[in-house]
């Protein structure tokens, strides 16, 4: 690829402050800017770079203001973070598209296939399966019989759907991620477990994306449901009867138990949990490692485990630091006391 | 399905309260009751949905007394969870069971397969392996050389069994769990790592279920054993040369490190860690995200990292949230002897 | 397999003290010896168990001094755990290798594959894939166009590689691992999130050793980098931009989170959690469970969530525990000036 920067900034509607004629041939870091390439300034922690930056050209908040010279050329737009991302999703789309269904592949005749469809190498699709127009279904992918998967949908490799899952419009999943296991239910009976079969399943919304080796269980009954526009990272842990609501991202490594609700618009850290049967309210923020033990109200942040305000822990963290110095001053007053005893 | 509440009840040796000839056409949760479900009530959080369910039935625990009219009709059995478990097994069990050895998977000459077995597309069984009968292997699984699977066992979609392992009868194994990868095994020499090599195996004992992504190691010699009984979710790791006891279960994301000896009946909540060459006793229960470093005594609830008696760890959480006043009162006292001075 | 113990010192270039003749036919724990094994005691907790074992022979350190008289023959090294590992591996290595390509892989014509490489039934290899010589490729890989593994490499069953992704020489992957997934990159607009998609790749050096199950994401720009020498166990997150330095080692579970940078030759406990976007120096080792949230420097045993000098949180943790009675020190306190008062 090759652009003026005034073809980009075009692209993005955005104004130059610098040479328009100033040729972008790749895309880069801010701290590893090199001549020819574009890159962006988003996060304030990387506001020092942008002076003595390689890069050719960066694209900056419109609210930037230069404290001293620069020298690349600045594209300004009113999300600098926002457009990068369409420009790299341009330059994505611009590569070649997998298309076809490979003859390695075994998808049942009785397998509803959408127009446009890429099925790779040694894919199963099992009967009765729906898939819609534009998906990508990548090698080694398993779908169980009944599964329903939207148009536009990417599954990567090995991702592995059970039975009767129901997979939306425009999602990601990543590899090896397993959608529909048994949920972890066994009733305890004269010592020993009885296995509660699962005959639920998930039901995946709309614009969800979901990284590699993440699991979620279908549920007992009815679905275990992740609503639209939910993010999930990496080996993530969402049980059976859980339900995810719209426009909430989890970090990588998080954990929900069975039959747990959480809100909408709800950021989790990496490595938090979310105890069964609890509920989560829309906007809550649990800092990473935190553990939920209690139902919680909307629109606050917690953290530590048990998890508790934010203001109240980070306090508390204070205070247990300072306890050597604290079991001094008891220690400094009984002497004084016995003292004046 | 369709079913008359006193079939079920008979099924069950259930007492019927209320209208033996009502319809059954479907399963339902209590909290979304609809006409012709049949529901249950075992978790006592959930009792005040018994008296407006739209469920057409109920199944409760005989100790169940109403407070108040009940509009569906009751079946009356010991144990109301074990009993829907049952039924839920029944309609499972009712379902068409996928059979015979798919033209697309690849099985070694020198394998033995049970009778009536099912190997999906795309599974590759290698030498000497051993399957018992009535086995479900799915699509993609791989079984390395010299596996042996007892009878009855199910095999999920991308089950990978390392060579030499060996798992019982009864067993259910989910999707994208890896059975005898080598353990995590080096030995420092001149600032380096020389790899261990893992030469044992991995040995499930039967009727074990393991969720989907979870991770068992190989042992560097002998075998790491995971006995009967024993339930495992997902995500989960277990190192090398550990020993999980009969009737254990582990939660989602917990971590048992190389040689831990775990007992017999233990249930280990999620993100639990288990240091290295340590010994948890019989019927030793592990609250979530806690952290075990030293071995335990059977038959006590631990909490906490590094975990402690509950009872302690609970105390200790709540003199901790006291710290600000604990912080003020000490501050008085200073206040008070200054002046006494 | 059978040896003298006089061959085995030989090749170890050890000394022997009790009887060179006897025969070893299999290895053993020290704590499960038979007649005919051969052990090895390194770790001191296991020291007692030398002194009454069964194995025949023992490895053990030539520092190693017997307090009582001991049954097996003792083959003396300068490390012993080292010259088990070669043991081992030497058995390892006089097994049967895998070889040739599998009729039913699916190998792109423009693949380049070297010399006496296996690739094993339905991998899949992609468009201008180069594989070095003597690679071990095993059923169910995915290899993405355009990935380079190098010479000597294993990668076991289920390894998915995402498109122009590089692998090293000599390395070793376990089943499930995913390389090169998409980063959890979004940029927030308007209460949603817009994808940022991720353009870079992931580079694996020489001499890595990955677990089961792991995750690393490609980074959004250039390269997510594992140095050489770097092992990392089963099931752990490394997000998308992260650097870990040279012969650093990660326990199972543990997660670093996007654009941070791990130094060389540090170690990380199971479950740690490393924050997004900071540093830590060469030789830091992290305690299992751990949560570092800012920049450490290097040479140093941190421990605690959020993470602190070892020695400081080993203390705080004592002193949480005397919590109890340092609120009772304070009301007795109380009561005494109340009475002065």
């Amino acid at each position: 690829m090759e652009f003026k920067v005034a073809q980009i900034a075009q692209m993005l509607s955005a104004e130059i402050e610098g040479n328009p004629e100033a040729t972008i041939r790749t895309v880069c870091k801010i701290e590893e800017g090199v001549e020819g390439g574009l890159t962006f300034l988003a996060n304030p922690k990387y506001t020092h770079y942008i002076y003595d930056t390689d890069a050719t050209a960066a694209i900056v908040n419109k609210s930037f203001t230069a404290e001293k010279p620069v020298k690349c050329t600045l594209i300004k737009v009113d999300d600098a973070y926002v457009a990068f991302a369409q420009l790299l999703d341009f330059y994505n789309q611009s590569k070649r598209k997998k298309s076809g269904i490979s003859a390695h592949a075994c998808v049942a005749e009785s397998a509803k296939i959408g127009k446009n469809v890429y099925i790779g190498e040694f894919v199963s699709v099992g009967e009765n399966v729906t898939i819609g127009d534009n998906c990508q279904i990548f090698p080694h992918v398993c779908l169980g019989d009944d599964v329903k998967i939207g148009e536009d949908t990417v599954l990567n490799s090995g991702v592995k759907v059970y039975a009767e899952c129901v997979i939306g419009n425009h999602c990601i999943i990543h590899a090896g991620t397993v959608i529909g296991a048994d949920g972890f239910g066994f009733a305890p009976k004269d010592g020993d477990f009885v296995k509660v079969p699962q005959i639920g399943n998930v039901v995946i919304e709309d614009h969800v994306e979901i990284g590699a080796n993440t699991c979620i269980d279908r549920s007992t009954m009815g679905s275990t449901i992740i609503h639209k526009n939910v993010k999930l990272d990496n080996l993530i842990q969402i049980a059976h009867n859980v339900e995810v609501g719209e426009g909430s991202a989890f970090a990588a490594q998080a954990g929900v138990a069975g039959s747990a609700k959480i809100g909408k618009h709800c950021i989790m850290g990496g490595q938090t949990a979310v105890a069964g049967h609890i509920s989560v309210g829309d906007g809550v923020m649990v800092g990473a490692q935190s553990g939920v033990t209690h139902s919680l109200k909307g629109n606050q942040i917690v953290l530590g485990s048990p998890a508790i305000p934010l203001g109240e822990e980070k306090r508390l963290i204070i205070y247990r630091k300072k306890l050597p110095e604290l079991y001094a001053r008891v220690s400094e007053l009984e002497k004084k006391i016995s003292k004046n005893d």
